[in-house]
């Protein structure tokens, strides 16, 4: 039996949080029809659909196989949100999630935005890839021809590679976010100006990207500075949780540098 | 008795690394005149000085009380270089070292450029903060005066909370950097594209100043989303070190979001 190729024409989102916002406005900004918003949030659910010319629904509809359903929630209630769709083309959008979580469905896949989507995420100018999968390579074929007017890289990665993506991210946003949480801590507790860390976290990043966090470190850990390190641990004795930090760290460094 | 102001008319740079031959170039660039380089490399020293239009020395010279002497050197070794230099405004330009590490002197403080500074970092369009230092309001003058009409912040700085911008520093720089790291040896090790997180970190970076890194903060270890902090660190097994960071990073995160 030779499978008909499927054609999306519509997308439902499921879920009103962040990145349900941002997949209404980035489709509808792009053309792309949003039909309806689903969420359980009413209130939150019809201000979404508002923007993007959608229908606010109240319950599951039967979906039909043009209408690619996006699940927009949280990592741990996509296996069961899914348990009550029926019918369409049913992708999440989560980084960590396998493909399978899915796999109730007949036809799934994955739409997964590289990218730390925050409230009110801009959906111009977009130069993050989006990583996708499909069950089959029907679906595989329906997201991509679905997606192909959109301005972003769109790139196949499987649920394992997808999964380490994830893992680095966590290093690359979340961890070197939380590194600037410390520094702003460090400043607010003796009341130094966090502003004049600006233009060295701006450098930092730049230098890194331009010539390789390898040739981009610098700093007492890499030279093991032990008077330095000791001066600025003396500094942290009592705040436990960055002394911890910066011994841990620094150790890190010493490792890849020095080992 | 009233102190005569102090007139600096020239600088000689002590070293011939990274920091040293920033000076020597920034100074040079914006028309302060660099009198010579003296550097254990004889070969680096006079390349340095041929750069800015200096002499090259091959002994400490006596200096007058027009002459800037800059130590760009490591900081365990500025003590020691102080002892061989007679007459002059002597100042280091270390983060961490206080300035009376340089109180064999008459007159002495610091200069202190906020940033990680590389082999040929640029020269032109600094936009970040001196941190400057003196032992005397004479002294803290003259350096004012002389640096005043280069295109840099000139703020002024005392030695406890250098070091406190310095520890900070560290965590924005250092510590931001070897987390990047990290994620180029995940995408290393899984043959991943280390280049499709780019836009990733540019955002991060962006977002973290522009909403402040408390506002910017997401992912797993902030849900406390355990499914996806699971299998993390089930890929990180057989990486200690990264399986150390990504769990002490992720209790720090957890403490400060939900604790």
């Amino acid at each position: 039996m030779t499978e008909l190729p499927l054609n999306i024409e519509q997308v439902t989102i499921i879920g009103s949080g962040n990145v349900a916002s941002f997949f209404a406005k980035f489709f509808h900004h792009n053309g792309l029809k949003v039909k309806s918003v689903l969420a359980r949030s009413t209130e939150k659910g019809e201000a979404l659909a508002k923007l993007v010319n959608a229908t606010c629904l109240s319950s599951m509809p039967q979906f039909n196989e043009n209408d690619l359903v996006l699940i927009c929630v949280k990592d741990d209630a996509i296996a069961s949100v899914s348990q009550t769709i029926n019918g369409g083309l049913v992708c999440h959008t989560s980084g960590a999630q396998s493909i399978n979580t899915l796999q109730n469905q007949n036809n799934f896949g994955v739409i997964y935005p590289f990218q730390s989507i925050l409230v009110n995420s801009a959906v111009e100018n977009i130069n993050f890839p989006l990583f996708i999968e499909g069950n089959s390579n029907q679906t595989l074929n329906a997201i991509s021809k679905f997606l192909k007017d959109i301005p972003a890289q769109i790139v196949t990665v499987t649920s394992d590679n997808r999964l380490k993506y994830h893992l680095s991210a966590v290093f690359a946003n979340n961890f070197t976010n939380a590194m600037l949480l410390a520094a702003q801590k460090i400043c607010n507790e003796h009341q130094l100006d966090f502003s004049y860390l600006q233009p060295l976290i701006t450098q930092s990043i730049q230098q890194a990207l331009s010539f390789g966090p390898k040739n981009s470190q610098t700093g007492p850990a890499k030279r093991q500075d032990i008077m330095t390190m000791n001066s600025h641990l003396q500094l942290l004795e009592k705040n436990e949780p960055l002394y911890e930090l910066y011994k841990v760290m620094s150790e890190f460094i010493n490792k890849e540098f020095n080992a």
